[in-house]
């Protein structure tokens, strides 16, 4: 397909009232005067919410195909609306839910992977229609049920449709202006970051960084989708573009993220024999539960060790009650349970070549008092576990500790 | 297929609440002990009505591809909601939209007739699971653009499938015991009518008696379905049965129905020549808009008729849009309007029996000084036009001058 294809995105704060509609219609009319272009919108403001509160009003576990089905509505409506408004000011668009545009899923309701688009209908609508109106979070399995692609959803669903098309850009519109250093809500000095590399951002929102899904970064570093995060009601700025080759870095330390969704889980007291961290993430892994941090230390005196880990809070229960299926065949005794955790995390691509680093991030939690539960490294970041009280005030030490708050200036300087 | 599956269906009122819901579940349960169901739900309470408003909002006249595709979220979040609530009650339910069902329509946005419905689909659907919960009041063209089927869908909707399925029977639960002999708001003493034949509910529908749509009492007649009206919250009440002949019909009268939304239009002075009525209608058929009566005039004196006829107040701006236009080509002069008006109807399968019936009902009218605009016969009905504000009084004076207050009593000792 040509590449002058442009996908925008808008998240469900973008497209919440009438008047935001019209407002990202009018972005959207002035994109689509020089390019074909794909919107792709979430559901409106706390529509997902509203939906998922009527569920749980007719069943405490509603039942996942049946939910699909509810809050795929959500972004049906937002599509549709957003299409009568460019159709009124003279656009022709046309609304698309993901069965429709040929989003096609796995089974697995609720939390689906993109298996496949059907690119010659993508081509044949684009062919008939300026501007097409995709619905986010969507799709269809090959039976035709609805599905929905869980946390992160709509991201996906943008970059997926930029790498179908072979999208000139994909620009995913929110209520920020780009990607910080850390949360400008935290820190009132964090740094806008002009570009960062997929590596980078990856490693952000894992760590709980709200601005992209991991899952999209994932996709868009695959697929060499050019990805801009940009803010709805400021147009007229560039935002923040995610660049390809990790080699164009020039920082050491690009963020601090903060993650309060977290708790830890530790199995206290397994015989210390090969294989038992498999067993215990492949149970989780049947479940849907992702583990995240995972620490094992070996105590000589028992011949026994303990594994602690951390997932994310919400499935926290689910998570100590296959914790408690398994104790016996594991030979574990005790699974103890930390509900009050919070992941602050250090993220740059330079972080592997400057050893004293963490020592640093080390130091000025201890000066300042702050407990660290749990650490966990890789090439790109620094995760401390701390208490979910302190976790504020620790990134806030760090972001101050590497003046990160200096980094906008840098930036306007090299680029 | 095998017979014994019975059609449910359910209107807004009755799904309007997650209590509404749950309730209505019950009825579905109790008729899956012994039946495969097929429900047919229209969207909540007044979930249609604020969509429009938010079309409204997005543009003056919104496109009717995207309209549909907006009002068709409004059933789907209906059936998904009720199939939750069905399986977490532990019936085997699926919810399924117009497209997954294969309701396959003609491509007119907001007022599409089914074309077909997928038999093979809906058997293997049927196979599957113990009772289905259908989207009413859309279906999708081939193309896979979702069509709304406009007035009356979701009955329509119900009957065809039962059509399709050869059902046992099609119950329409709603918020009323049945069908009366008129509107029980009206005369307090109006009778529950026990059984009552296509006919005469057609009639009573197309004179606003608002229980069953024309479009779908006709169908059930055309493919034998049995119709029943029953009350959503009297479940142990067995309604109003529509039966099949109309030999059956043992009663001379059977109901009185008022229809405030009539406009009357005249063009006055059209010259005496074939075809111009067939030129009004024709003009008018091509914007979509039916006319009701029709009374032409013949002037001998001046060699020219008047036209008169009624159609429904909404249509009545475009109607007289479209006569200005054609006026000159028919050599009319004037175009009059008469905003106040109302019919009052008199329905009986008995009616072209005794000739009496209508001269009863003009002098009831005229010795309480109902003035009489226009007068329309059918072998069913007679229909007079009255000013709105009589209409109501007019429609009690007649169903005590025909003592349709008796009818109950008859039913029960007959039925």
């Amino acid at each position: 397909m040509a590449s002058e294809i442009q996908v925008l995105k808008f998240g469900g704060t973008s497209v919440k009232s009438i008047g935001r509609i019209e407002h990202v219609a009018g972005i959207i009319a002035e994109c689509a005067r020089t390019q074909k272009v794909i919107v792709v919108v979430s559901a409106m403001g706390d529509t997902t919410d509203y939906l998922i509160k009527l569920a749980k009003g007719c069943s405490a576990t509603p039942d996942k195909r049946e939910l699909d089905a509810l809050l795929s509505t959500g972004e049906q409506m937002s599509i549709s609306l957003l299409a009568i408004r460019l159709r009124d000011i003279g656009v022709a668009a046309r609304s698309l839910t993901g069965g429709q545009v040929g989003i096609f899923t796995e089974s697995i309701h609720t939390n689906a992977r993109i298996v496949d688009i059907r690119k010659e209908a993508l081509a044949k609508h684009l062919e008939d229609n300026d501007v097409l109106v995709v619905a986010g979070f969507q799709g269809v399995t090959p039976d035709g049920d609805i599905t929905t692609l869980g946390r992160g959803g709509s991201d996906t669903t943008a970059v997926a449709l930029a790498a179908a098309v072979n999208a000139a850009g994909c620009d995913i519109y929110t209520d920020v202006d780009g990607i910080f250093t850390t949360d400008p809500n935290l820190v009132n000095n964090a740094s806008l970051l002009r570009t960062v590399s997929y590596g980078e951002v990856l490693e952000m929102a894992r760590l709980g960084a709200k601005v992209l899904h991991p899952r999209a970064v994932e996709l868009a570093r695959q697929y060499g989708v050019k990805l801009r995060v940009r803010n709805t009601f400021k147009p007229e700025d560039k935002g923040t573009l995610i660049v390809g080759g990790d080699m164009e870095i020039f920082r050491a330390i690009s963020s601090v993220a903060v993650d309060k969704d977290q708790a830890a889980v530790a199995i206290m007291d397994v015989p210390d024999q090969p294989g038992i961290a498999g067993k215990v993430t492949g149970a989780l892994a049947k479940r849907n539960i992702g583990i995240d941090m995972i620490v094992q230390s070996f105590h000589p005196s028992t011949d026994h060790n303990s594994i602690t880990f951390t997932v994310q809070s919400d499935a926290l229960d689910e998570t100590v009650a296959v914790l408690n299926e398994i104790k016996d065949a594991l030979g574990a005794r005790v699974v103890q349970v930390d509900g009050d955790c919070a992941k602050v995390s250090l993220i740059g691509a330079g972080l592997v070549e400057q050893p004293d680093i963490p020592s640093r991030m080390f130091t000025t939690l201890g000066e300042n008092k702050i407990n660290i539960k749990m650490i966990s490294t890789s090439e790109m970041k620094i995760s401390c576990i701390v208490s979910r009280a302190a976790a504020d005030q620790a990134a806030r030490l760090i972001h101050e500790a590497f003046e990160l708050h200096l980094l906008q200036k840098e930036n306007a300087a090299k680029v």
